[in-house]
């Protein structure tokens, strides 16, 4: 069912770059890293108009295509070259599903967001000889990952939109995710990770997605029946016809490699743990964008780390769907979203 | 264990009222149903001076003795009778864990608020000879008794005082309850709630704590270690010192029927579904109090439904504890609903 599911079929297309062994910041070793990737439009001559977009939280370079690249948005392949990168773990990429003995399900290396942002920086400038990238934007996790570049490689990105997301987790953030992994690594059948086949695990990947569900949306989502834009009719109705069916197909060993990396990122870890210092590495010119309704990443914690990014401005977009908005289910939430970046792509 | 725990050395004194063989609203029967109840003051001669306070999910009396009753304070025996009433299920009063076989643990009766506001009614009126109540007051669950209270029994209250709860469970807020329910359920000792020995769910009762308090405080109180106050050092150790803690003495059965009666909880059930109807019943003076923080009961649907309250005013109080300062933990939340509820009381 993963295999099925982790497929051109369903994510395609996608195209792989394989990146050799490479070195995890652990000192583990992941062999033959592969990270796959979309891309839309063409490079410049100058090189100067190529987006780079990582992959949030079980998503892949599909659910981004969909939601944000087209003619008329601000990610138009007719002005740039725009890469979908998918993140290790996520089931493209080398992942725990993918990876075969001894080193693949439950054994794979633990990874960081920082990896991630090491394997994209090689290939953003090996593959496609790219200098300097005119824009790097993700949400929730790749904002995680679009903080990190920005730190880790301030002269590599002209402009940054990190959206529903932080640099470094906050201890709230760092609990609801355990619980995240809690369901699923609860469930009887996970047996610590060596299970025969991801589907016996259904128990415990429902449970994981309703509570998701319960802070991912904003209540009023629920109360208002915003669901029912979308053809479904009742909260149980939608639950499990929109998040659970978003889960279920996905590999448990695969969710919580990702989990992990969202409850540990921290850019700070370069700085000795100073936040600001990091923070003030910056150069890009950057767009922290919040969701008011966020229930992840709340408006307060994101407005306290844009104020350490030099130059930065703060854009608050609203929107019932809370932070699960980024999927592109609001057309008011896309739209105002296009305005910011067609402003700071502007810039 | 639980028979240690839910004793007269951690709870008491209290006291039990015995009503005989009690017929709830689903048509089932509890057999010799005991509520156990404190008092605090001296009732007048005109029987005009008696507070209701029932209690919240999981807690007792104790706890409501502890935070809102005292010389100085709004419920000051001084001035009032105060009943403290122990809801059916919690474990004071009959529940799962206290009634013999066969009708005890798993096959306890399912009970709705309404009973208990029967059940309340029959002590206040028949062991102390009520007829009028100055004030009725609850928070969460206790204020969906409050609600039920004043809908049901509209002239037996002069004043209501529902604090951080609502009249009828909105989509998101039972969404919410069900994972508390699946943390609990979803551990392999509970077998359908014929466990042998309550400690050993202790992974599930301390699963459901952590889902429980990522978000019945705020965010801002893990961020800015508001806990600290207490004596806790990080995150994890406050979680495991005082939620963990709180939760892993009781009886899964007991909290899981508390649950599904928070969840189900809905006045407009004795008005053919019409809330607004019900709440249209109130006569009593009622002051709506609201946790500005609160991410259990947002804000948003309290105001919703106090505006269908006759007369009624909006209260709000703020505290970084969230749903949770109804503990007490917050001296400023302490002080404001004081403020309300003597404003209220000499209304």
């Amino acid at each position: 069912m993963t295999e099925a599911y982790y497929s051109q079929k369903i994510h395609g297309p996608f195209e792989t770059q394989e990146l050799g062994d490479f070195d995890l910041l652990s000192g583990e070793t992941i062999r033959g890293l592969n990270i796959a990737y979309a891309t839309f439009g063409k490079l410049s001559p100058a090189r100067d108009n190529a987006v780079l977009f990582p992959n949030w939280y079980s998503g892949s370079s599909k659910i981004l295509e969909l939601a944000y690249v087209g003619a008329g948005r601000a990610l138009d392949p007719e002005k740039y070259f725009i890469i979908l990168a998918n993140q290790i773990g996520a089931g493209l990429s080398s992942s725990p599903s993918n990876t075969p003995s001894p080193f693949g399900a439950a054994r794979f290396p633990k990874v960081e967001i920082a990896d991630d942002v090491r394997a994209q920086h090689r290939l953003v400038t090996e593959k496609f000889g790219i200098e300097r990238l005119a824009l790097v934007l993700g949400g929730s996790m790749g904002a995680q990952q679009t903080y990190e570049w920005a730190v880790r490689f301030p002269d590599a990105l002209r402009r940054a939109a990190p959206i529903a997301g932080l640099a470094r987790g906050t201890p709230h953030n760092r609990l609801l995710v355990q619980t995240f992994i809690d369901a699923i690594a609860s469930d009887p059948a996970f047996e610590d990770g060596w299970y025969e086949r991801a589907a016996h695990l259904h128990r415990g990947l429902r449970r994981h997605a309703r509570v998701f569900a319960a802070s991912g949306f904003s209540p009023a989502l629920f109360n208002r029946r915003g669901f029912a834009e979308l053809g479904f009719s009742t909260t149980d109705d939608f639950v499990t016809g929109f998040v659970e069916n978003h889960f279920l197909p996905q590999d448990p060993n695969n969710l919580l490699l990702l989990l992990a990396k969202w409850r540990d990122a921290d850019v700070s870890r370069s700085a000795n743990g100073d936040l600001a210092a990091a923070l003030g590495r910056i150069r890009a010119k950057t767009f922290v964008i919040a969701i008011e309704e966020d229930g992840f990443f709340p408006l307060a914690d994101i407005e306290a780390e844009q104020r350490l990014v030099p130059g930065s401005e703060l854009r608050r977009v609203s929107s019932p769907w809370g932070h699960l908005a980024l999927f592109g289910t609001d057309g008011a939430y896309n739209a105002a979203i296009d305005r910011h970046l067609n402003e700071l792509l502007a810039a």
